[in-house]
């Protein structure tokens, strides 16, 4: 980053506390489908805004998943179930910087006549549309701005909120396997855990709450299994039948086990869910940039972890599918590269 | 730990420090079959002792295991073939504290004349037969202690010694994931990271360098998979045809599996080895003991983790040494405790 570019964003960070302190009201957004990294930074965040004497309503559009039921034990998480926001005067969009990605939220809160607050660590290309922003993507975790946020604010973060951005940090970085794991990451994560924080329970909590059919349904997956191109790319395709009672929705488990394969650079976990339509979740250990991929099927995500829907009407079947996101990804993986000896 | 008892391992630690400071020639020696946490705490001590201008070999019984090639690269490790070590003063235990645990290194290691330094993290409940100890049971990995040590003798790390001690912790900790993972574990990872350690590069050496028949193995283990006691007791067991080319050596990827099934405690993964033996890998993920189930088999190790071998000769099979170690792990689990409400 240049110095006018540090400096810039210097003065975008202030200008996002100045509107945090002289507001009042908050609803915290996240993204549909909300993950980790979302949840704990709304965690975090309307703990900090409390602290300051502020009003906060968290809402998503849709509900939190089970396995961050230690963060809603605490903090009040609201479903969008239509209808008007409550009167605020400060949206902030944690997570994500596109207004679209609120879903059914969009119309309410454009109508709200609320300041938008984008927090986030995406990578944004368009014009900027909100009314201030405290955005790094070099950070690993929007959970981590929410921290910075509250140490500029003066605000020391409870146990709630510790865990909070603690949830945010090891859901985004793959339990601090993924290179996104920095030195800041890290060091919070202690600092964190120094505030009570207990790595083994929530690791327990969002990691090992697999219902008694989930290894066999595993196996099930793992027996499909093909390689291509000498191995660099692992694809798993999964009917609707073979999932059997196994929930491998976020296909987390086994992609993580593909990826473990020395040789293996992509990996491709396809599978039939409702209405004959076909979910692809996308791995990459290299350069290979499954963003790139992804977005020719009308998906997207990060360049190593991406995923597409193929839609039921128009999804010509499990098989098909993938034909053609192999084909694609074949291509895209062109021929292998000599390693330096 | 009273205050008497921390004066006294302040003086026990400030010993072993001196003996250090005043030693010129050390053997760095590690336990039979050296884990990260070994492997990592020598290459630390390693840099440290030559930065003070020491002379230092590092002698193991096994070879290094290739996953921490990263650290050959750039640390001599010899492995004991017999005959004498060469003349020192001074043998650092490393991650353990008795001496049998050598192996074939005791004979000479006990000829040598040298002093014995004990640097480890486990439990000793033996007369102390060593000169010096830098012992402290509630640090997760030896390696850190390594560190506290280099800090005391005011050695900065530099990058080797940096990668050596973050082995240590991650290999310890099941890369942060276990109950031993506290603020200092973190912490310090943030300072390594800091100090050019790269998480990701590590994982991808340690974790991800499987075979292609890995995950087909994988599939054939996980559907032997059994519960017992209403699903708190998962057990695998494989015969030496079902692994195929798969090495399913250590077990780590099937036990963690099995591990993230919500109401399963304990997990007994056992596999017939050559010659008709079986191998016992036990894992607890509540107060259950699977120390005191394999010492009833001759085997031991930690409370949440545990191993026993079953030798030919003796061992009645795969299926009957299965059926004592179910029985022994039912016996020892006893009726499910209700849960608070």
């Amino acid at each position: 980053m240049t110095e006018t570019a540090a400096t810039e964003r210097a003065c975008e960070h202030a200008r996002a506390l100045e509107l945090v302190r002289t507001s009042s009201r908050f609803v915290l957004c996240g993204h549909v489908r909300p993950d980790g990294d979302c949840v704990g930074a709304q965690a975090a965040m309307s703990r900090v805004l409390q602290k300051l004497g502020k009003q906060v309503w968290i809402y998503n559009a849709d509900p939190l998943q089970p396995q961050f039921d230690y963060l809603a034990r605490e903090v009040e998480y609201r479903t969008f179930s239509g209808g008007e926001l409550p009167r605020h005067d400060v949206s902030v969009m944690l997570d994500f910087c596109e207004i679209t990605r609120t879903g059914p939220m969009q119309k309410p809160l454009e109508s709200s006549g609320s300041k938008k607050l984008v927090v986030d660590h995406h990578l944004f290309h368009g014009t900027p549309w909100w009314d201030a922003a405290y955005v790094d993507p070099r950070a690993a975790a929007t959970g981590l701005l929410v921290l910075r946020m509250a140490r500029a604010l003066g605000v020391e973060l409870d146990l709630v909120a510790a865990q909070g951005v603690f949830t945010s940090l090891v859901t985004d970085t793959g339990w601090f396997k993924y290179s996104n794991t920095d030195a800041e990451t890290l060091t919070v994560a202690g600092e964190l855990t120094a505030l009570g924080v207990d790595p083994s329970r929530i690791y327990n909590a969002i990691y090992q709450r697999q219902s008694r059919e989930q290894p066999h349904g595993l196996a099930r997956a793992l027996q499909r299994l093909e390689y291509f191109a000498e191995g660099r790319l692992a694809v798993i395709d999964l009917p609707k039948a073979a999932a059997g009672e196994a929930d491998l929705a976020d296909g987390d488990d086994l992609l993580d086990l593909l990826r473990s394969v020395a040789k293996v650079e992509v990996v491709l976990f396809l599978r039939e869910v409702e209405h004959g339509a076909v979910k692809l979740s996308a791995r990459s250990k290299t350069g290979f940039d499954v963003n790139q991929l992804a977005r020719r099927f009308g998906g997207g995500g990060h360049a190593k972890a991406s995923g597409a829907t193929f839609a039921g009407e128009r999804a010509a079947g499990l098989a098909d599918v993938r034909a053609r996101v192999v084909a694609a990804a074949l291509e895209q993986l062109g021929p292998e590269r000599p390693k330096n000896p």
